[in-house]
């Protein structure tokens, strides 16, 4: 088939060659962002007057019928066409003659494609950012949902001090949001246009490259052509981007899948999230947490791909940067996914209120609070601390809670303080003490919880 | 020594876990941050009078002294003090006794950290983005020098179309200023203050944390407090940063490693940024710009690393985040000793003005413009690209250039052209035919290394 | 859809969920080797009376029915039926009803994936090995076709001592050697059999697993059942064996597209290997070079995501290792694609004879030689280099070749050295005086060349 | 300070270059290494007779006596001579004038620091299988102590069957068996000696390398100088080696972490191995556990750090691979760390017989015994599993032990079955029922740990 750059050849290429090199396998799913952005091509052109008005419009109704054959799958691909853009330039010279060979005009690949992924990637972030917004719903709609319960607070692993159910949820939101502020950053330097920038150099040709990021939305022009066909920093940036989402969903599902042991029970998982075993009958198994937290690897492998991938490249376009749609696309389908399916799943989780409840007081999550009793009443903090230290030891000796020590023992490390430190001991009343702004105390929590219902609108 | 923990504890701590769990070695170098938190955090702790403003003086005045101390290198470490909070609480101690044992009130070595950290990666963005000017700068007063330098442009390595040497050395500027805008974009999420998050869950204690922000001049303050203690995404997000900026300089270096061979013979390295080899006595070899290419690996590896530990993480802290530092150290240092040596080494190269000179016209950097001439003239794009591949064809076979083809050869191609090809022919035509914003036309580079040079002041 | 496992499941799998858990998009991949293990492991059942020899019989024919349409394409999956397993199974309950639901007895889909896996990793090992011999094989045959053509050597690419070509060619017939081995050390730890582990725990049923070794040829069948339910290490050790490959791969594809530039013009890649540009009529691209330059990139990745995923779980079976198989085969696929056309492209190319050797007298690749002629007569070593530095730095200020000095100026180096030095200089006879054991030593090299060409055996 | 090339050269290095580009920092480590080759290169020059008998033993007394010196501390490094090779050799000439330029004969840093490396891997290897070797006695002795104790086998973290304590803790006698195995291999293409190689192409001078490598213990001497000098898989296969090692480690870790929570009590940590909480008193951390988690991200890094920095180097030497020093003794310094501790760590842990019997009969871990019953009794494995699967779910609904159900409801499920169920039911029955090999079946676990004390031999 006729590649886009023959003349200068006299062998034909290697059908292994053909095979090695298309990259139509992939990037076809840019297909959409190529007519658009060809499209505008053409309207640029004809605004200076490289093509006429008539040429223009049969060019744009031509590539909206090639749209609508690739959107009805009745477009055929082959590798011998190497990529998206040459399949659609032929099918046009097919459908127009020389007038579809001039559509090439003033452009290269290498700015064309730069075009496209930027497009793809305008869009790709204002899907995920959706999704991100559905999901911190869904935590704002749990916590909402669970605002009575109080958990065991973990650091290590370990049991450290109460927080309010909604504490812990709202600060996956927060992690969210800056997922989210990340994502507004990034477009701002995928919002620029490189069309026009041609190979390498720019072109001789009257161009108006201002018209051209006009009709297709872009705030800004590049303004060094060299720059702007090898430049891939802001498509890494959005991988990035995704890489720490990916991160932050790992570590709510390795909680989960902690939580939903035997031993923990805080969460029962509906059923319809979850799957059983091919031999163990009783299975009931977290494999969505599972799969979110393992699908993280496969994004934090992308990012480190593309920046393996433009190490070490001269200016300007190589053909190393083939490759950096597979990863793209890998990494952004996989974190879409993953945030589709963790909304319904958050929404769908209880808390195991009762199982929680009875636990709640292993652990001495009150004895932070008592510390802070005794560093309100003058103990230095850190002979505070010592004391408490001790009271711990001699309660896990006795087998019984802080709150359960007689009242001399206090008396001993604190000489008359006497039951002031039954107010503050056991899990509710230390969570009731806490105050800090940020903190889990309960008015705290509730105004954090507002804040984020008004912020996320209704849901 | 004296643990900051030791109360509950019956045995003590193995030598061997000691040396395998302290972070002092790597963590010292947060000393001064340490303190100026530690300060603010004893003034806020008067103004909400949990200490008396005598009491906040004599801490803020012995930690001055500590300072002194460390600074003068007359401070003592030891691994049985695990990190440089303790190393500096345990000194207080020893100067002030009880007094010093208040400091610690309302606050846990989680929220210290954090906020020692962001303290800390602050100072180093202004550093780095130091750096990224004066770099800038060298590649601005590189390009105004060799201003009438035309170079081979490349694609795939192959000479593609000829460009002005500023206008490739400003696609470098341009590419350093996106790195300083992705690290203002961090700065704002690295500008909030996790101090008084405690933790996990905040305090009982009475305090005000917009004080301390005012007082370290964070701009906000963090919302939740078990996301302010297990949150690495500002550091994470500045290792992006610096990534980046690794990856950027590695292209470079390995575009002037290929300058700077026989070969090529584009620049002359300056004696003093080269090194020789042990056996072989002719070698004068590009080290620095090989390390600098060999060094982004570590930075890339770097991010790896981060993201790899805080993958698959349950809130709140976990010990495992000790880590992060020793990474986010080595990446710091790495790229800014790269930075710091890569502007010298702009500064002292010189173009082999007469070597490029003498090739110019290989490689047929002309072929486009050719073309493009044809395109103006109404020949279909593809039409012409074939018609010129053809006439390269017959330039080969004939070793000569296209200039050099017979007229009669051009008239083949587009009957009645007569002798206007060969005004776009040669590469200094080619080169003046440029018009395209954002091009190596010499008017638009004229105007890109104006706009820098007002942007970047003088240097 | 019948799940294997729906008896205890009181709600149906949410479709989002069967869509983002199904496995058989990427494991209908091991569909062969799925059904080669049911075959084995149904014989085995009978040998040990679980199954009656017509079950086993009609199971095994079925298995070969089910093989038939899928290899024909006639065989449908659906995402609701999970994985290849399930998909398998249920087609034989289709066909032989309550026989179809024997043949799950005694095993689980955790050591029946962990067999099939290991079983495709074992033809993937073969797979590769045959290429990797067909590369040695085509870089031996350019060594001997091009045995007489001096090259410049380099270090930090600069010009450093003369080579001959087949000496270079040979060097990454030993790195692909290396390879190699690797390979077969891999193959070692692949070669256990894992099934009969069943879930995690093994099985009350009176299995012989030594005879299902025998029958899938395995040497070795696994100790500990708790292991070989979450052993990875094959799988990510022929991962790591891949890309080594790769890396090599990217270090001799980055040679030769530096040696097909202008500048270097050392080989003439055939025009079937190479690409054109859409855009500059003239450009023939070294593509293929680059793609597997790039490709590297995914490979490195691709061991990095594996090693991710692994780090951190618990034993026995999680489900974040059904994503080791997406990485697996991308990986192999790559790296396969790129040996099959890299010994083809090596076959085709040709070494520009007359560009080489009319540069081949730049960059004083003879100094070296000298020094060592200096040695021999007693100069110390340090001594030597140092004069022969400043015999360079005088050649270079003249514009001459070292054996253009006079022989005065040798002499004031070497005091009676006479004409001996020109016996050393130039770059023929530098080649000609090296003779130590794998030099480049036309003697030694023939004496590799010879010693490879044994080894593999005729191509 | 004189530089080993400094002939050729006008200009003097730049300080800032100096910094940037030495290597004494990282390198000083391979002193010991360099001297030992450097003694065998000496009496090799002798034996061919380019030394004479006393200059070689002049020289060998040398570098004992700077050895001695570095050893005790009083030898003075400066970043101005670069790397450690340069210094030893430095201080050999200010010793012994013009002999000491004599030792760098016929050899160059190239082939120098590929020696030096492959002794020290092949030194670094031992010491890693010394240390795994513990922790396999470790784990073996653990084994042996908790003989008795059964444990809840997970897999998706969800309780699954019931495995003997020392069946799990030979798990991961097994994984670390297959890493010292990886390390053997590595050995081999380790155990080559690349000395004589010189800078890229061998040497004029006579040579006997066999005589050297016999003299350092090498098995094997390197065929092709330019592979040999540009040669890094032996060491990313050993940093391979030590990640998988890393791995497997931090899959302990987790393992053992979530063991010493609050809710799972499986496992009582000593506080010699335990840290605590600067602010909350009853605080007892797994932070041994945690980093040794947390350090695998490092390993695994550092592994990816080496591909990168060699993917796309073409031959031979290139300066970037000065970087390879860092990542490989950062490596190997946190693989040994971890090692060291986590046997005596492993050593001093109990399991919480109590709390584990405790809690046992939760999860139905007899319900796959069950089905296995069915099985043995003709019932189809898929329709046991169902009926299995159906008896689970009305135990959960009546809050029971599937040993609690009354007969009449097995007999449902299987007409006939009669009291035998109840004998395969609760844990110990259905521990006792296995019998395959590899199982956790108690005779096939004493089987294995015999094994295994006979293959350690005593601890």
């Amino acid at each position: 088939m006729a590649k886009t750059w023959g003349g200068r050849f006299s062998g034909k290429t290697d059908s292994r060659v053909e095979e090695f090199t298309e990259s139509i396998s992939v990037d076809r799913r840019l297909a959409r962002h190529d007519i658009r952005a060809s499209k505008a091509h053409a309207r640029m052109l004809a605004h200076v007057q490289l093509l006429k008005t008539d040429e223009c419009a049969a060019i744009c109704n031509a590539l909206d019928q090639i749209e609508a054959r690739i959107d009805a799958g009745e477009f055929s691909f082959s590798s011998a066409l190497e990529d998206i853009h040459s399949h659609i330039e032929q099918a046009l010279i097919v459908m127009l003659g020389d007038l579809g060979r001039k559509l090439h005009t003033a452009r290269s690949r290498n700015d064309q494609v730069a075009t496209d992924l930027r497009l793809w990637v305008r869009d790709a972030i204002a899907e995920i950012d959706g999704h991100l917004v559905e999901l911190q719903r869904a935590f704002v709609d749990l916590a909402q949902r669970e605002r009575e319960v109080t958990l065991p607070g973990y650091t290590h692993l370990q049991r450290a001090q109460p927080v309010l159910a909604p504490h812990l949820f709202l600060a996956y939101v927060e992690k969210l949001q800056r997922d989210r502020d990340r994502l507004r950053d990034t477009l701002k330097r995928v919002d620029v246009l490189p069309l026009g920038s041609a190979a390498l150099a720019g072109t001789s040709l009257p161009i108006d490259r201002e018209f051209t990021a006009r009709e297709l939305g872009f705030s800004d022009v590049s303004g060094n052509s060299l720059d702007a066909v090898s430049d891939r920093d802001f498509l890494i940036e959005y991988v990035f981007a995704l890489s720490m989402i990916a991160v932050h969903l790992s570590g709510w599902s390795e909680e989960w899948i902690i939580w939903s042991t035997t031993e923990f029970s805080f969460i029962e998982l509906p059923d319809q999230f979850c799957t059983g075993s091919s031999i163990m009958p009783q299975k009931k198994n977290p494999d969505v947490l599972e799969l979110i937290r393992g699908k993280s690897a496969r994004v934090i492998a992308g990012l480190n791909q593309l920046m393996i991938l433009v190490k070490g490249l001269p200016l300007a376009y190589n053909r190393d940067l083939q490759e950096d749609k597979a990863a793209l696309f890998d990494c952004h389908d996989t974190v879409s996914s993953c945030l589709a399916v963790a909304a319904p799943l958050v929404r769908a989780t209880k808390l195991r209120r009762e199982a929680i409840a009875a636990n709640l007081e292993s652990g001495f999550l009150d004895a932070t609070t008592l510390m802070e009793l005794l560093i309100s009443r003058g103990v230095p903090m850190r002979s505070a601390h010592e004391a408490v230290g001790r009271l711990v030891r001699s309660s896990e000796e006795r087998g019984c809670r802080l709150a359960d020590l007689p009242q001399e023992t206090f008396e001993s490390v604190l000489p008359g303080v006497g039951r002031a430190v039954y107010e503050v001991l056991g899990v509710p009343q230390a969570l009731a003490a806490f105050r800090s702004f940020g903190s889990t105390a309960p008015a705290e929590v509730d105004r954090q919880l507002a804040a984020w219902r008004r912020i996320l609108g209704d849901s």
